[in-house]
């Protein structure tokens, strides 16, 4: 039987590839893509088993242009995952610390270690890439470089880490989604926290976001996440999308989405998945 | 008296300052800030009188960073505007439509108006700035290139409008902010109508959010946009930014916020402002 093939964005090594391998195990095949509709595409044609797409930071908010794309794709959301995102200081071997008088990275990932980097004196060059800063200085042989880019990373590229847990803010997560072109099949157990995600418009009313929101909060379901995104060619209107605590299978969840259904024009359910709840923050 | 000075992101023809001008109208300078963190530290310091930021793009969702820093920034919002973001094709003067093989614009723009493009059968050229793009027209002296940028960049520099309403879909408004230093001063008049926004956090507790929005829609106060944003270092909480109707010295809103007091751990008012409400599409 051949191995699943997951695609993720960004080069070999990247912090999405190393959520696929946590997510999927090591019994996985990679697909590196250069952007998110990439991932999408293979997905719908077959070139990948399945897709692990970043949704959301913990420090830098969403990334709306994955709901969009949800919304565009007829992808199901199978499961979800949080990375702990923990930027180690990589160089090649037998450079030490005291060599190293630049750091390349992405700029979001220079800017996260900037404490970190103030103590150490060191330049900051920004790239387009954590995974891609590592790969440039195994290619180049740069001996007086260092990056910062995922643990993983380094074991792609044969690096040697110098450093781990550059970041100033521990509690650094991105909560990563797995799509595919099927639903979780299968009954709910009831012994499984589950969440849902879906996706609604609603008309230009005084109060309806409070009356959808209501649909949940009259039956105890809670929400976990709000998202609102433009609706094209409607001026101030919005998509939103919401991820809640149960499974669509559930009397409750079925009855809730009935309602929300009496209140909005378009809803769309997403995908019922395990609920993921490894947020150890310390380093 | 010397004129206000308003500050606005990028460069001299950017639709930020089309904006400035449309709002504040002729009677102003402008200062072009590089980045939206400068716009804020301007009117901090007094450089300016008051900034014009973009908060929302009718196509491409909110500008997220913007939010981030009204929470970080002790100023006001002082008014809104809605500008409608239409692309003109300018190139140097005598240059005519045949003469143009290349089209340079941010890519962003290119996008908006990627059928108009495909008609015209031109290289795209993707460039950091739609006013950048008009200026090295200008500056290189490039007489087979044309710019995509605002009719406002046209004049800035000098440059000939080959076509106007190059983008694909009408429906394209940018809302932007006035900032200040100060608050809106005077009684609210009962004939205008009002905007208020605001920020909040809410503790992570199941049903808080439609808590919180319950004390607008009880009061029927009509929610024009409702955002979140991370909360730094509590993963997966979040600060909520709520627009809605009405003046803050008014009664019933008073009455909902100092509900929404009893609710929520934070509470900061950005500012109570004229609704700008034109908002027509036709080209």
């Amino acid at each position: 039987m051949s191995r699943p093939v997951i695609a993720f964005q960004g080069e070999p090594g990247a912090y999405s590839e190393a959520a696929a391998y946590e997510y999927f195990g090591a019994e996985i095949d990679t697909l590196p893509c250069a952007n998110f509709e990439k991932i999408f595409d293979a997905v719908n044609e077959g070139t990948a088993t399945q897709g692990m797409i970043p949704i959301e930071n913990s420090l830098a908010g969403s990334i709306h242009r994955n709901y969009d794309l949800l919304l565009r794709h007829d992808l199901f959301i199978t499961g979800e995952y949080h990375l702990r995102v923990s930027h180690c200081l990589m160089a090649l071997p037998g450079v030490e610390l005291g060599d190293v008088t630049r750091v390349l990275s992405h700029p979001q990932a220079l800017a996260q270690c900037e404490g970190s980097l103030a103590e150490l004196g060191v330049e900051r060059v920004a790239e387009y890439d954590t995974a891609g800063s590592a790969r440039l200085i195994k290619t180049r042989d740069d001996r007086s470089a260092a990056a910062l880019a995922s643990k993983h990373a380094a074991s792609v590229y044969a690096l040697n880490i110098l450093k781990e847990n550059m970041e100033d803010n521990p509690a650094n997560f991105t909560r990563f989604l797995a799509i595919s072109k099927a639903e979780n099949g299968g009954e709910a157990s009831p012994d499984t926290d589950y969440k849902t995600s879906i996706v609604f418009s609603l008309e230009n009313q005084p109060g309806i976001l409070f009356k959808a929101l209501s649909v949940f909060a009259l039956r105890e379901i809670d929400l976990t996440k709000i998202e609102s995104r433009p609706l094209t060619g409607k001026p101030w209107e919005y998509y939103f999308y919401i991820d809640f605590a149960g499974h669509i299978q559930t009397k409750v969840c079925r009855a809730a989405l009935n309602h929300l259904d009496e209140i909005a024009p378009f809803i769309r359910v997403l995908g019922s998945y395990k609920r993921h709840v490894n947020l150890n923050v310390t380093n």
